[in-house]
């Protein structure tokens, strides 16, 4: 029986700010991205978030990002390597502190953002966040875009990792994603990215840009907690997985 | 025997800005109060007090403050028991991240600034910390002003404390601090600072700043770390108080 | 014939977060109070808020705030006049640029939060807000809280002040109004609303928490820019003043 | 008879945080580039740094940076021309109200740390900020690299540009300057960083890294005030260069 995990990025007001719907999105998710402070959150949000997650089963995990509110973490900043690993020890372990006081457990850690793509791309920058997550507990699974160097570093440094593939995100040829800034970056069409999903799930293959499939290796698909659709586009896709006998659930089952 | 700690605030650099002479401090103190981010202290700071820490076998201690790098977490700021309590919690996660990384072990909790004189009066702000810090690792000590709000709720909730007195900073009749931006609030006087250190660990008392003495219990002195004299104070209170038969260790033995 | 003006905090977002619905409140209301970054706000939203008010022939006001986003400014920092009255030249400066890159005029400086409700209340806060507003431009209208030390030192600094008046926030007996984060602090009653503003620019009075009613002055009335209903109560309220024959435009007619 | 103007970059602490002797350098040199809060530098900062060039009749410029104080605007951040725009009208805006209210005129804008770097090299970035610089007050100097982009941008715009050479900087043979994290970028040779700028204003050419000389065009030499020499070399540059025949002048006489 096939299986796919389904995470989104939660946790990601600030103060007064909003953005969302959590109490929503964890009804249909098995795992969270829960930002821990830089490119958002605060700690009554981290708590909030974890104990959401905790409340409905969704399994845990923490979303480091650039420091840069004001860019929301969607801006690279030129970094080096060890600001990169103590950036996220900082932000695992702020968010670690909030699990372990609720009851829980963190089982992953995905990188926010303009991280995110670097990781996926300089191996440099992919192995310091590999061994920050490997130092801080050496169980917690890596997810990174599927075939990119952020998995590659983190099977190097000894973690599990996870492979991530987005159903409502434009793929280049080389398997990379269309920069969100790019018009068509991310798909709305709730029966494209349906179709999508199944693609990935029982073929293990994606539609690019130019319209030719490419591999996609998936243990978790990444659903948007911040577009209007995003609800109805989560409730919708775990039916139908479940409906073409696909088990959904946390990724460290 | 006597015996006494003591314990100084470090790592309250930012980015490039630096402050106090850490290297030197840590030859002569017995704990060190690291920031957390918040008030001073970002995550290559972090990273480096904590291996100095060890590198000098010096106890680590978080020193969590107010979100206030402006005001150098000095100015009080109304905060909630929701937010103080989360505060707490997010710095010392992110610090333990380091200290375990490292293969560190945590001491104790210290509030700084602002945060701490509140805490010594305001028993519900007090609670909220204490509870924070007995929910993150029940084994950690908290730190606060002899006699103050801050110990009765630390031992309410089931943590040791350690009371904590200043041989460089002028008392009030009632056992509170004269605030800092009060002139004659910080001594500068050496053999003042040495001969009220004496007086704390061998007699129990203080003269406070109309010239009569109150008693004070003290498991550890704070010296401060960013004046110039900082390190020639230490390094002879340490001297000092060997010589008087003191033992000077970490508050935890 | 009566007049008053409408006005309403806008510009409240930062970075990827919204607050509000500015487009619609425009319509409206008759002067804008721009967040200036510290509380809320950033150099983007800035440029649109201002071309925004421009565009609707909505006269521009400054709407400093303490430098906690975290809190959105609605928490008390103990601050100087010092820093007061530089964080106010700052934010107001920071504005005023935009507003004459884009061709616009500044009218006034009205306080946010918990630095509003401080000035209202601290002759020595509002006297340093007053001092700096008028050495950025003495020209600028400087508006508080009918009847409180805000306006007080507003005109013995030689500015001219605005008195405002909350018709949709609960006043105590003094004239102070009931905090924000007690129950009961803001109305959303429409009717309710809408009689308490005819009632205040009528009649000068408004109805106290206590059932007795209390002179207020007014030339402004604030409607929030926040809540649910925030469009559709200001569109009422501006229909139902005009209706009453009250002439409703910018405060500086 | 030659002249050339001397600035540096002053006013660069946050709260606590000093950096540099600005007392002292305010001695020798003829502008002064005034951080504005972004990279560094707070309100009160900037009141007192206005207060001290005013008080040492050394002409004032805005020094705007990237938001990013952890870095010390010394990190490229991909950002949007946008978003540079906006972030040089808030920072110019708000140091102009500080000099505008103790009585002074700005005379020059120049770019702080990764944002000069990438301005001297993108002409559609150096654009924005040249626009940018230029709505708030088109009489303004802009402050660039010799030969770079900058000043392109700033001609192109219709404002006075001012070219910047670096007598303790290391050159490459492109006219760029080696970075400052590469061994070797920055000199501390006092006698050549003498000669160096004696070549620069004499000859007109500078020496590159690898031996060869180039062209360079300089109105203004750049002095670091953050080095433990930087007083000591400011005050040997201005006594050689006035030896030497040469007017030691603001750029805008």
């Amino acid at each position: 029986m096939k299986k796919i995990d389904l995470n989104s990025d939660l946790g990601e007001g600030f103060g007064k700010y909003k953005l969302g719907n959590d109490e929503e999105m964890m009804k249909y998710i098995t795992s969270a991205n829960i930002a821990c402070g830089f490119h958002a959150g605060d700690p009554l949000i981290m708590e909030r978030s974890v104990k959401l997650a905790i409340k409905h089963g969704v399994a845990i995990g923490a979303h480091p990002g650039f420091p840069d509110l004001m860019g929301f973490g969607r801006r690279e900043i030129k970094v080096t390597t060890e600001e990169v690993r103590d950036y996220v020890i900082y932000q695992v372990g702020a968010l670690l502190a909030f699990v372990r006081t609720l009851g829980g457990n963190m089982q992953h850690v995905k990188p926010h953002g303009a991280l995110y793509n670097i990781a996926c791309q300089d191996y440099k920058i992919a192995h310091a966040i590999a061994r920050a997550v490997y130092d801080v507990d050496k169980e917690l699974i890596l997810v990174g875009l599927s075939n990119s160097q952020i998995l590659k570093a983190g099977r190097k440094v000894g973690l599990k990792v996870a492979s991530e593939a987005f159903a409502d995100r434009t793929y280049m040829q080389d398997g990379s994603l269309l920069p969100r800034n790019v018009k068509g970056a991310v798909l709305d069409n709730v029966e494209q990215i349906l179709d999508r999903a199944l693609e990935i799930v029982e073929k293990g293959t994606i539609t690019t840009v130019n319209g030719s499939k490419i591999e996609v290796e998936a243990d978790t698909i990444c659903v948007h907690s911040d577009t209007p659709k995003s609800v109805e586009i989560t409730k919708k896709l775990k039916e139908t997985l479940v409906r073409h006998g696909i088990k959904v659930e946390r990724m460290s089952m």
